[in-house]
């Protein structure tokens, strides 16, 4: 079933080619502030456009709310928000009906919907997609913004470029802002871009891994086993086109860890029972700590390259060389950035409305 | 919602401390041939006093199936089985309703849950709960044999040691079920156990890897983003207690690698529709490609360690010293290799019913 | 949660006197054949402005499809149709924000959403929203009819006019589709007519009965106990504004029978095991028998008349004598009529899916 | 799915003839006390065996908690309850597996699960079944009644009896609970056991009608459309075995009412909005107004009857004449009463929960 979330349930339509793209969201509570404008900032960060390292394809994606928000607050009626598609192009899809492009959902796709799924740009999933699950987090965000939830996701790895400083919340928010790939210290913001047009000029693609940080989340969110935070968040990120890997706190890296190395020590700080250390990323037995929730996700370089690429003709059952044309990001990390932090909104609101936190 | 699927629907129930732990399964096709005893040999996989390595306590698992099976055929009501629990003494968890154990769930369940939930051996959210997990993946498992799904999980890594040999699936599941730590290579095993024992030694206790292969899953299985195979996998994998991470094929790796050498070319070979490589770790779009789906999963060490450590106790607000005594692995990782192998049965039979597959 | 189904989900979203009413469906299989102009036909059916017995409101519903068709198949994505609203002046619900309408779901929505609900027009609450059930019952139809299940709904009751003729399918199907009321009599129509013309002319408004046949549906249909054909056709109907009462077969008349007189006895017709009476109402234990289902839907008299009424103004605490202006039709069954039937195809297509009929 | 609830989440298991029948519920607050003898009184209500009206089958219902209650308490995990099967005998349910039972789901069953359901004492669709029901009401019920939520149901019509006066809340619940078949007039009450006892007698059975009032309910509980009130109580009582209708206040006699007359003004009494009648049932919009909840449940005469009756065998599609021998009630309304009492109290803490009411 393609929806997501118990309290707060996300589901989301359209497709790359068709008349639009949106979502809906149901349970927002009534009487919620909602700005169609702070939705709209969100949509433009994920917008492309703002150099040779995104797509010069001209988005201009205007959102539309169409139910569930009067006079700028949540009605409590279902929500349903869209950017409508235009300024594309599909011919250029119509060779891939046989010849699956490389690291696109094509091929299976062909195979599950027997033929009749909308082939174009990607259709049911394309990274444009994206834009509704945009539009559902970001007015989660908007009502945990109240209750004092904050979220911060930001490029740590562009390629073979590494953030290695270990900025402030505050300082990183800023500077991860401002700049066009998403990465909270500027010089390394400059050698990511660099690594984006390279690719770009090697007629390749880069991957990169986004770090996303919750400030705000009172201990006991999250439900056991199954709704564990972790299970939660990582169904959403993976439902991210493009993700290869999810990990909370010290991740793959506790492989090697000591319990008593890993263990986060309790103590009290300002009254409050807090954590040393967060090798936990703000989660145990599913559950908030109370500290920081943080969490690593890492994205494959964008399939759609312009290098020939070597493929097959499903029905001919013969090989083909394909080269994938349209316009296309050298690396999507940049764009995921507001993704990856909206999709972590929608989750925590649907975990904060399910334990009764709101 | 502690539950899990859609059509295979699961769910767990008992705690560590009370009088058992088992699971409910719905959707199980009628007429699908089911052994208990093939259940049962999964609950023994999974069982310690094998060695030094695990935990003394001599759990002993005997499961009961008290409905949905009749004369070793699923009914099509729901099944529900389950095992005693024996051979504990609550008394040394009283001293942890004030003072959280680092790394347990303790705290934020006192926090959810105001102090009522069962919090002896860890209750709802003990180790132990996987046992349900285990007889809910055993059902599937035995499903999808029939289907020609094959589950391979296997440690690849034991705090330092790492496995870097590459085995087939046969020789390595046959090597990978007959060692106490589920490695595909018997001398990687041999040094898996020493690390294992020299924790144990230490009072401290270290993490791993698991990696699991699934054979025979068609191409087609899955549904789009929040329904993806990724989505799913990881959901349930990240409710195994202890679970940081989880990457699917090239995971995190693919953040440095370039999309010319990720993507996965198609060709084909006998006929079918392959890929050359499997960087895609069997799923595109969510979706299954029909090549092998290949996960990792990272455990963090066990958090019970005899060694002292710091917590506090939350009425007095206070620093206290605290020693965990009890019985424990000093490695969860290989009890945890046929948790996540049944685990993944449980989400792919789910899918595949969802899919119409079967 | 404001969903409905499993495997066929159905939402609808929009409001009356907001920019649209609309529908999602998902699960429709990919492939199927829509056409929009069938569900255009029955939104048609269900609009008003066929006579003084219906509200005179300009209401013109032309469908607009987002998401999920193209070229008049489903690709497998969500699907998504709207209608617009215009013609409306809210300025008349304005009194009604602190004066609940008798018999509408004013106060209780009040009291739900603190005051943040869209009011006008009965806002989320308004028999409008019925148009997006049409839509998503009517791609369910479509899909249906190819496998032979054919729905038929048809006022049996208007006010104290009653049907007593009982008229086989094919010609109740025809009669009943030809005159404004939706009776299969055309005398019986007559005079429904004639009630409800009586009840607009005496400012007052007529409840009546809706029965809904059902033909085709395989023995097998439906999940037991909570997932029965009734449970799920009932949650369905009760979704419907104005519906006070749902029986099926006999219904509550099988209170005052006996068991050797209600139990429908079975035998050999064409091959086939049916019975010879149909007082299961072609379900048993929850499944469909392979016999018509049969079901009676009570509707209560419009609450919207234009006598004065009295209610009280919620903020000031005082009674309060209110009028409903507005346009509004005096016997809401002929309207309902479509609405029940395509209501029944969504819940039967999403049965016949869960089950693995298609 | 075999499920039913969003926040209070209930699900039944086992089969008359296998070890057990019992219930899963999830979403019960952790803290909540839970005391098992209550849980035991209801289903003593539910056995049978207080006189010659219902059937002679020994069965003792000794409940048992295996999860989610420590200490008189929920622990906030999934709470377990079942009852073991005893003294039956199965042999005489071994001709129906190929020559159903009428009125019983036998042959739909058949179809469903190609034979491999548990056929034996009508297994998993059993009206034995119901003893899981009521174990998961009468815990949601315990919650409830701490936030000043009363249930009562009541016999209203024995096949030809029927109860005419109308008896306050407090005198009904003391009487009904006194006598055999849960009626609120002692007098009735007698008429209805004689005409239970000549049905007996007969060979035959009756049906009957249940009401159900439910105090206390704030206005507001419920949720638009799909999730209406209405629809949640008819989907579980149409769960029950036996169901032919539901209504709410009015019901179908709204059909033949006026608006004028069927709308409930309102008023002011005590400084609380309420209804001057109660033609809604206490649901307007599918949310509660405040007033009393009010609906009836119509049951057909018992199925198994002592009569010989015409039936096929499926296999061999020959007619066959069958005797239904077993022990079985004449009238299966006395023990629906507690049925439906606690079924409505699931119902309601869902509904409430899911509100944010508690």
């Amino acid at each position: 079933m393609n929806e997501f979330g118990t309290k707060y349930r996300v589901g989301i339509f359209g497709s790359s080619h068709g008349p639009c793209v949106g979502a809906k969201a149901e349970g927002c509570p009534a009487g919620s502030k909602i700005s169609e404008a702070i939705i709209q900032a969100e949509l433009d960060r994920r917008s492309p456009g703002k150099g040779a390292h995104t797509t010069p394809r001209a988005e201009r994606d205007r959102l539309e709310v169409i139910s569930g928000i009067v006079e700028g607050k949540a009605t409590g009626a279902t929500i349903v928000g869209l950017v409508r598609n235009k300024d594309f192009d599909s011919s250029v899809y119509d060779s891939f009906k046989r010849v699956p492009r490389p690291g696109h959902a094509d091929y299976p796709a062909m195979v599950k919907y027997k033929g009749h799924h909308d082939h174009r740009g990607g259709g049911q999933f394309s990274g444009r997609m994206t834009a509704g699950l945009v539009i559902a987090g970001a007015i989660a965000r908007q009502v945990l913004d109240k209750q004092g939830v904050r979220f911060l996701a930001q490029s740590i790895q562009i390629g073979s470029v590494r953030m290695e400083k270990v900025v402030p919340f505050s300082i990183a928010e800023k500077v991860a802002r401002a700049n066009a790939v998403g990465c909270a210290d500027r010089d390394t913001a400059e050698c990511m871009k660099d690594e984006i047009v390279r690719a770009h000029e090697d007629k390749d693609s880069v991957g990169g891994i986004v770090k996303c940080t919750i400030l705000g989340v009172p201990a006991g969110v999250g439900e056991p086993f199954f709704g564990s935070i972790e299970s939660d968040v990582s169904a959403m990120m993976f439902s991210i086109p493009g993700v290869k890997g999810v990990e909370f706190g010290s991740g793959f890296a506790a492989a090697s860890m000591k319990g008593s190395e890993h263990n986060d020590p309790y103590t009290i700080r300002g009254g409050k029972v807090v954590t040393k250390t967060n090798n936990a990323g703000g989660v145990l037995g599913g559950l908030a700590t109370g500290m920081p929730i943080e969490f690593k996700v890492a994205f494959k370089p964008t399939s759609s390259i312009s290098r020939p690429q070597m493929s097959v003709d499903v029905v001919k059952k013969v090989p083909v060389e394909l080269e994938v044309k349209g316009r296309h990001d050298p690396c999507i990390v940049p764009r995921a950035v507001p993704v990856v932090e909206n999709c972590a909104a929608s989750v925590i609101l649907d975990l904060m409305l399910q334990g009764g936190f709101l």
